[in-house]
């Protein structure tokens, strides 16, 4: 086993043959449950409830759904694609994953051949990650600590990560020195995931609360900020976990450099900017309690909105497969995407 | 009952004749528990542990604790004076306070005439936050929207409050429209008192993440970032609860203004700029755990400071009872202040 592998043990998302199994990330890191799910609709109710979370892990759990679907027969793939596209607004590769079962479909909806698509779009997910991770480290340079938000690892991808993928590869080539994960309300993914994905690869990392980035900056001790994206726009704007946009903020106020790591299933060239990308707003009892306990007075009224927009003139680069774009705009990012 | 009284019925630090009574603010919002002490260990220990907080309030307690220790004789005051002073590093009114009790103590360490002291001390207090409520209700403007951080309520200060005393009265004289307040990890000051204290006043008030500060202000909902502060150097830096300083960064970003409220016994001109300020570090657990449940994998490590430093330049208004100095400098704070 080598190196690479050994940073790439925990899988979220797992085929088994007649149904999806998903890790139950709502009880991590304590729990390491499964659920199973053996029709669309109960993968659509995974999603909603974030038992399986992270852009590129929606879109692979979505396209199994729709091999569950198709096992059923030709008309459930029809029902069971509007239904998958509506269980999350923000995260394009839910729909990118859909549009890709669907066009598979119209060519053949035979369960076998929907599973072989289902399955390249998982593999090709790892492979992406791989090759970002690369990309992504090589801009780091030496000595580098850095900041990263939400999670963005295996659990939240087909296997080594977006954001945390370029972590790894930092940690493992010696560039990345010192990692911080802020804990990310109001769901904990940092917190939670993060921590325990890189403690599993006996990766250091310090937790900080989401307020103490900018005093972290400050200190020195952060030298670039590495995250996912939930949505990419045709000019480079990113919408990503609410709190990206302010860290991009304190980050440029610091002259941290500040990276945005995505496949390109992630990028949506039919959306012109960020402000045409629907920011999902949840359930305020995510703010009103905290792991489970409610932490609020009755009464108490909360605003959720779970992704933001960092524009991309804060952005320094952002990774996909097919390339880096650095400092993003509408003509560089044309040239990779159009 | 006057208007002004209604928004001022809550009181942390109660003084009983022979113990001093406090709101145990760990408990809240769900217990209203009251903790009495009869010694000033027994203070100390309390400001130790977070049942009384708030610059002010911590400062009016550890003047009780002199009380307290003046009960047992005049050799109990010249112990209990280091052992309150140490109970936290960062708030100066706490050593502010303990000045004055030690210099009302070498003129009369008779308990009585020490009672007398501390009430003032209490009393001053008040009526501090009334006069900077008013004063900072003045520059607002109209149909304003406020985000706050933490809590600087009556919960933090004699009653009344710093920043929640200007938006009280900002609130009662209706150039506050919408009131937001942060839930301020690790300890959701924000999310447990200040939504509390709002709500037992019946101010209409919006829970956010403090990840969502950005956001909010860039949907044009917030035109003033009001906080308190628990030290003030001399050349204007600010040192107050942690995200305060990342939030000064956000709020320049986007043209709101940010106001610090914080009576003069905060001022600190012996501390030449905020580089000179002890930032306390806290127990990791408080980012580890919640209310002794486990929310980060075995073995983490996390950073928790808990507070910093927003530097001068990024201040709109600092308030105090003797006047407001816009744009703070070395200059205009010596002016008010030498």
């Amino acid at each position: 086993m080598n190196d690479t592998n050994a940073h790439d043990t925990v899988r979220s998302v797992l085929w088994r043959g007649d149904r999806l199994r998903l890790l139950d990330q709502r009880k991590l890191p304590f729990a390491e449950d499964y659920l199973d799910c053996t029709t669309p609709e109960e993968v659509a109710q995974a999603i909603r409830d974030l038992v399986v979370r992270g852009a590129p892990a929606i879109g692979i759990a979505a396209a199994w759904g729709v091999v569950l679907a198709a096992r059923r027969g030709r008309n459930a793939i029809d029902s069971a694609l509007p239904l998958l596209r509506a269980a999350r607004p923000t995260a394009v590769n839910l729909m990118w994953a859909l549009d890709r079962m669907q066009r598979a479909a119209a060519t053949d909806a035979d369960p076998q051949a929907l599973e072989a698509e289902a399955q390249r779009i998982q593999d090709e997910d790892l492979a992406a990650n791989r090759h970002m991770g690369a990309l992504g480290a090589g801009l780091l340079g030496e000595n580098v600590g850095v900041l990263t938000h939400c999670n963005t690892g295996s659990l939240a991808t087909a296997g080594y990560g977006t954001a945390l993928g370029v972590i790894r590869a930092g940690v493992s080539s010696g560039a990345i020195t010192r990692v911080f994960a802020g804990e990310t309300r109001p769901w904990l993914q940092g917190a939670r995931l993060t921590m325990w994905e890189l403690g599993h690869d006996a990766i250091a990392a310090t937790l900080v609360s989401d307020s103490a980035a900018a005093h972290l900056m400050k200190s020195g001790q952060v030298q670039w900020v590495v995250v996912g994206a939930d949505r990419i726009a045709a000019n480079g704007d990113v919408a990503n976990k609410i709190g990206t946009y302010q860290l991009a903020i304190v980050a440029r106020h610091h002259g941290v450099k500040f990276m945005v790591v995505a496949p390109a299933s992630t990028v949506d060239m039919a959306t012109a900017s960020g402000a045409d990308i629907e920011i999902e707003m949840r359930d305020p009892h995510e703010l009103l309690s905290h792991a489970g306990q409610r932490t609020v007075v009755e009464g108490a009224v909360a605003w959720n909105p779970v992704f933001d927009v960092t524009p991309a003139g804060l952005i320094d680069a952002i990774v996909t497969e097919r390339g880096v774009i650095e400092h993003p705009d509408g003509n560089s990012m044309r040239a990779l995407f159009a």
